[in-house]
């Protein structure tokens, strides 16, 4: 190979084959990482016209399900839902057999348990894996895929699989990697939508997001150094505390609801946080800190 | 003064006299950091019995509201409500002419305008804050209260002030100071309650908190980067996206409901951010980015 024939100075050196199926945003851009990384990239949508940038890009499409599994030993999937999955696995049918199924769908841990059985019926290896990234941080640093599932498979075609993004292993149970996914969306989720409620609040009066961003920034982040002492309250179920207790939370928080109230801003996310807090107090809890609240969120026994 | 007779080697060169009203948890831990420094302190409390141990340390307990306020140009007052704090003044009366006035009881934006006009009627001057801190904080690196209100007043009180906690001034309308306070709470709430759940989620198969939240706290850190890009959106109003568009958000969102409900996980928290996202959607909203909920939230025009 010259150099002439990789003006782009791209990676060629990986010539393991790999099969991309689902062709959305985030599937076409998985594909195109491979092929940015020199893999014989094999690619499958089921409306076809998807797949044609790629191919002009050196990707080769799959006519068929079980063509996309037979043109390579590593299979990554990720179509809007997982029983498109189950769907995919129907159509290819034998060609499953001796392939690694990495499923990037999104979806949850039962979801990810039950692929897991289908693909071994059909003599595959099921891999799970959680996107931890948004597609334009895809093969770029920060990204962070978590995987789960088949060990061995997973080992296999880990190299392979660090070329979209860092590969973290989380144990045999293919429902991890979505639980963990999940989990870590809800945290985003909630510091996310603090800090529009944060933010509608301030400019009630007129003062820019722009100024206020980074004091919420400072205030989140010390306020998050104090999640691994959280962590240990809620291992070691000891939440006694001297410092913030539920019931002064549940005290002071009616003032946060009326403040919002006068100054027009929504209060629907608040609300089941106050109902949270009440009910914290109501059963018990008034003298323990707030990470008790992780056991009334939590499955009862 | 000789060493023998500041055996702590406590700073005693602040002679400025400071009256504290109040003396629950905040208020009696605010009263011996400036005991501590130095400062002659004057301590009032409804009932009298939670002044004496600091009157032990060499407090001086006044006997009225009247008497408090004679007592120092500059009087903090840390009360549970505000409406006694309106109380404390019209027992003061007269007493409060000439006073610098800085209230750090919790409170609403307009409360705190409401006791700005009752303390200038008065003859005094009046300072709202916020504490951005539990009392074990106070006095110590990191605690931070802002001030808002009679700029003059301010600044002349500052250095007396900071003994408490790093003061920042937010401008002279009194409600600024209760405004952010309510503001950075409820952004921590936010975080917070993520945290919370997302942990309720991941132990639900086992795993620890603290095998979690290393990873939570990354990734929370890491979303966070993007706050400043959020507030340009908030702030100008422009929020279309190419990358994670509402509608998008939207249609990920039952996945993590349904995967809460299969864990067992309560799902109170979540419901009103999906039906947040659906009111955007269907506000034809779908293809801005998440920091269009802002707009959502806020007070219509």
């Amino acid at each position: 190979m010259t150099d002439n024939k990789n003006p782009d100075n791209k990676n060629t050196g990986n010539t393991n084959p790999v099969t991309v199926m689902g062709l959305g945003l985030m599937g076409s851009t998985l594909a195109r990482a491979f092929l940015d990384a020199g893999h014989p990239t094999t690619v499958w949508n089921r409306s076809a016209a998807k797949a044609e940038s790629l191919v002009a890009s050196g990707a080769t499409r799959a006519e068929s399900a079980a063509g996309a599994f037979a043109a390579s030993p590593l299979v990554v999937i990720c179509l809007s839902v997982n029983q498109n999955v189950h769907d995919v696995l129907e159509g290819a049918g034998n060609a499953v057999a001796g392939r690694t199924v990495v499923n990037l769908t999104n979806g949850t841990p039962a979801q990810a348990r039950e692929l897991a059985t289908a693909v071994t019926a059909l003599g595959g290896e099921y891999v799970d894996g959680g996107i931890m990234a948004v597609p334009p941080m895809i093969a770029q640093p920060g990204a962070l895929i978590l995987y789960s599932g088949r060990e061995t498979a997973f080992e296999t075609h880990q190299a392979t699989l660090e070329v979209l993004a860092e590969a973290r292993y989380l144990g045999t149970d293919p429902g991890l990697a979505p639980l963990y996914d999940l989990a870590l969306l809800t945290a985003m989720y909630g510091m996310l939508t603090g800090y529009y409620q944060a933010t509608a609040l301030i400019r009630t009066e007129g003062v820019k997001a722009a100024e206020f961003t980074p004091m919420v920034h400072a205030w989140v982040t010390a306020m998050m150094a104090g999640l691994p002492r959280a962590a240990e309250a809620i291992d070691s179920g000891e939440h006694a505390t001297e410092v913030s207790s539920l019931a002064n939370n549940q005290a002071a928080f009616p003032n946060l609801i009326e403040a919002a109230r006068e100054q027009g801003v929504d209060t629907s996310l608040m609300e089941p946080v106050r109902a949270l807090l009440d009910r914290s107090v109501a059963e018990g809890y008034g003298d323990d800190g707030l990470p008790r609240l992780t056991d009334l969120l939590s499955a009862r026994p």
